[in-house]
């Protein structure tokens, strides 16, 4: 048997790793990953899946341990090429068939449903999901069993002792493993730097009531549009508290409908009102709850806190809840949303270290890794899911137990790791990396296209065009330059005509056969430029040579 | 008396707050802002000096309350224009005087030292400098009395009750002040959002001390460059410990030049060595302080990580201490070295939250604030040093206390706040802003040209170029296209062609006036490729068409 992660091991987010026995291939989760400015013009990175492709006749199944983007978000473009049935839980499912459906690439997707207690054969391996709570529901972890062993893959997790809907970890399943002895574990390393317990996600309660129960005006709650927990928390608090309650913003709207089919989300007839009726409603009377917990610009909060919402508005005493954490990157727009929300006159609540928090991890922290470690007390251990220093602590952690007993593995994405009946050791390497999408038109950013718009956005553009005769070799006209991102050139006039003499002295310089090399002389005359703006500004923008004939 | 924040009010960073009466006007502080990826090709950000320049004639001095980048970093480019005396503590000055020289601008300017218990007048201000804790040594507030009465301007601090120095706070002098009436109180809002105390810098050498202590190897340690606090810390250890004391990276070891100079900072001889002679030293016996907390790609600690610094390595098992809080923006940086640095098996120690802390805070937090409210009990009270949240909490804050008598002002730069016999009022405001600074060039990066370089980061820039007949108006050759960052050309043979064909039948369809009209034809060759490639891309490039006469 082989595991191989495609993403994940060493970077945050993209999550998806192959395990193959034989002429079998399963692949668990297929996730994407947000962009930054770092990556001007991309908005998500989707695992390189070239090992998949090559592989595509071994494929068996994509499995899903749950249904956050980072774990099914690159299913559209992955399902696009490749032909494979995906099996997840039914909530998982619906945030799966919802994604495809909105990409236009669900036609002929075979979704199958897998159940905790309920498990089945894909080839040679034995595959049982096994519940775990992690801040989105029917979330879990995997067992794979094949003739060399059982592999177990925690995907996600916290144990919360008090979940909000009763549905604890289940313990037992991953002790009866453990008893039986299990091959590898594959565990989550994504808060190995927190010591103790993660809260609970009944804390969030808390402090929700506290809130709620102390209004005078409307209250919004803006967290992701996946969290149940949440949503079930708000519903029920609205309800006690007599407040109508209202979904704003479209993946809010969607996955509140998809969750109340599903029964998942538990809304009293009546009390559920559209945003359109909020205007008749008592401001005290209301109970918003949206999206936008990042600041994305136009997203429902964001909308309220400039006042540009169709619907829904703000006023001053009104409570606004941010009950979500800080995506690294987002921290400017979060802000600037709060700040404005602070000018209405808002009271606004995030996540700031006040307890009970507003928010809480969805992710276990050390003790509960180690809890993790000591029920599944697996032969060799392979942390995931987090970016190199913390897979090494998790790696550090482990070494302190006693839990396994033979050998712990830092992987990286790309590592083979085989096992057999002599052991386990890494064993080359697969091609992996990131692709960079653009959402907008589905299309994949080169790096050359990267290196570029970075280039220009450093210190901008300047293009020099000459015009040349085709025939004499002669040119037609004075260079010509424009730029952008650069100085303002007609600001600049004197640089404009030493840049000019510049390519002037560069092509009289030249002889008849450079002159004629078109490339050649583009290339002289780049090298010149750079030299001169260098000198001349300490700027060093792209210089894009172009020649004309005429 | 007007009070006029110039910069650092509803933003985080460029300090600057003008204070006049009558023909005489002062400014305490003069910072920078650090710029991110939202600004390419920037450096960092200084505040708009226009009220400044018009009122020059009336700029009696620029008073500093501390050395940090955020109060002082702006004195080159303000004292380019500007011809004023700079006050400060000797320290301050001392970093102050090194920034100048860097920049070349120091010659004429007059330093002129500043003292606690040391107080004297610039026409009707009354200047004292108040002592306070803070993460740089020297730092302090400043009382200004005028016969309106006496405002005072806290600065940055913490009211460390155990400071490295044994030097604590002057309390007796605010308190005094306190008794005899204090108009208004500008005071720092940074940590307004952090309940409790903030602790001890004490609490660093603990944690300093435990590392250090267990250490089979090196002992690196990144901080501040400014943290004389913790450079004294490390040297004491050092000391006690048998290890030599190394500071590497060019402002560390310029900062502790100056420092041991001044006499603030105590190595004991024999102690320090230089880079070079690491090599010859055996690992357990260094302890080396260096830059690059930040994760700076240039700094030392970075290129320690990628192992291509000159003379120092790091090797399994040597410990790493990045003591330092990460600035939002830095998180990629940082965690990337940090990442290097677990990669070479090093121990790294960061601010993750482990106690005790390897960084704590310089501001204040909520108990320290309402201290200093209840020790000056001022008539007006305006945070300063926030962005608008922060401003409005620190605000909130206020009020529930009986510390302010009169009122309190939420200002952001820009609002004039006018002091006279019948009370307090804002009244209008001054044009304030942000320059954005290539410090490569020292130049300006205008508005239009950030946003020319953030549109072409986007979705890349696109050139057509049509080499037209001066006599004939006629097109002398088919229509040129080049592009960066946008869609690879050379593979989209179809795009070009077609985008040939827009421009062609763009010319067509205009009149001869039009087409005479160059301005105008460039225009519509714009507005028909902008839509044409949105059709067929989805994306929105910087479209610049250029006209050559022929």
């Amino acid at each position: 048997m082989r595991a191989i992660p495609l993403g994940g091991l060493g970077e945050f987010g993209m999550n998806m790793m192959a395990f193959e026995y034989g002429d079998h291939l399963v692949v668990v989760d297929c996730g994407v990953m947000f962009a930054d400015a770092e990556l001007p013009g991309v908005d998500i990175v989707i695992p390189d899946i070239t090992y998949l492709r090559e592989n595509k006749h071994r494929l068996r199944a994509i499995l899903l341990t749950h249904g956050h983007e980072d774990h099914i978000g690159a299913l559209p473009y992955v399902l696009e090429e490749l032909d494979t049935p995906v099996y997840g839980t039914a909530f998982t499912l619906a945030l799966a068939r919802a994604k495809l459906d909105d990409s236009g690439v669900s036609e002929g997707v075979e979704l199958r449903k897998m159940e905790p207690g309920v498990p089945f054969d894909l080839g040679p391996f034995h595959v049982e999901f096994i519940h775990l709570t992690h801040s989105i529901i029917q979330a879990g972890a995997l067992a794979l069993t094949t003739p060399v062993g059982t592999v177990i893959h925690t995907g996600d997790f916290k144990l919360d002792p008090t979940p909000t809907d009763q549905h604890v970890s289940d313990l037992h399943t991953l002790a009866d493993y453990g008893r039986k002895g299990v091959l590898a574990l594959f565990s989550d390393s994504t808060n190995v730097e927190r010591p103790g317990m993660t809260p609970s996600e009944r804390a969030v309660r808390e402090r929700f009531e506290e809130i709620i129960s102390g209004a005078k005006g409307r209250v919004f709650i803006s967290c992701f549009a996946t969290s149940m927990h949440r949503m079930q928390i708000v519903t029920d608090l609205a309800r006690e508290y007599g407040r109508r309650l209202c979904f704003v913003g479209r993946s809010m709207f969607q996955n509140s409908e998809i969750a109340q089919e599903m029964g998942v989300l538990r809304i009293p007839p009546g009390l559920l009102i559209p945003p359109q009726d909020l205007r008749s409603l008592p401001r005290n009377k209301a109970l918003i709850v949206l999206t936008g917990s990042q600041g994305e610009p136009m997203a429902a909060l964001s909308r309220v806190a400039v006042d540009s919402h169709r619907w829904v508005s703000v006023e001053p005493g009104d409570d606004v809840v941010v009950s979500a954490r800080i995506i690294p990157g987002n921290e400017k727009s979060i802000f600037r949303m709060i700040d404005h929300l602070c000018r209405r006159n808002a009271r606004v609540h995030y996540h700031d270290g006040g307890q009970p928090p507003v928010h809480v991890s969805g992710h276990g922290s050390v003790e509960e890794l180690k809890l993790m470690l000591n029920l599944v007390r697996p032969k060799y251990f392979i942390p995931i899911h987090g970016e190199y220093r913390q897979l090494y602590r998790h790696v550090e952690m482990a070494k302190e137990l006693a839990a396994v007993s033979g050998k712990t593995f830092l992987l990286e994405s790309g590592d083979v790791l085989e096992f057999d009946g002599q052991g386990a050791r890494k064993n080359g390497r697969v091609p992996v990396g990131r692709v960079c999408i653009d959402v907008g038109t589905l299309d994949e950013v080169g790096d050359v296209i990267l290196k570029e718009r970075r280039h220009i956005s450093e210190d901008g553009i300047v293009i020099p065009i000459l015009a040349i005769n085709e025939r004499t070799g002669e040119l037609e006209a004075p260079p010509e330059i424009v730029s952008r991102g650069f100085v303002p050139l007609d600001q600049a006039q004197d640089l404009v005509e030493s840049a000019r003499q510049v390519i002037l002295k560069t092509i009289e310089k030249s002889n008849v056969e450079e002159v004629g090399d078109w490339g050649v002389i583009k290339e002289k005359i780049r090298t010149a430029l750079r030299r001169h703006f260098d000198q001349e500004t300490g700027k060093r923008p792209m210089i894009l040579p172009v020649i004309l004939e005429v």
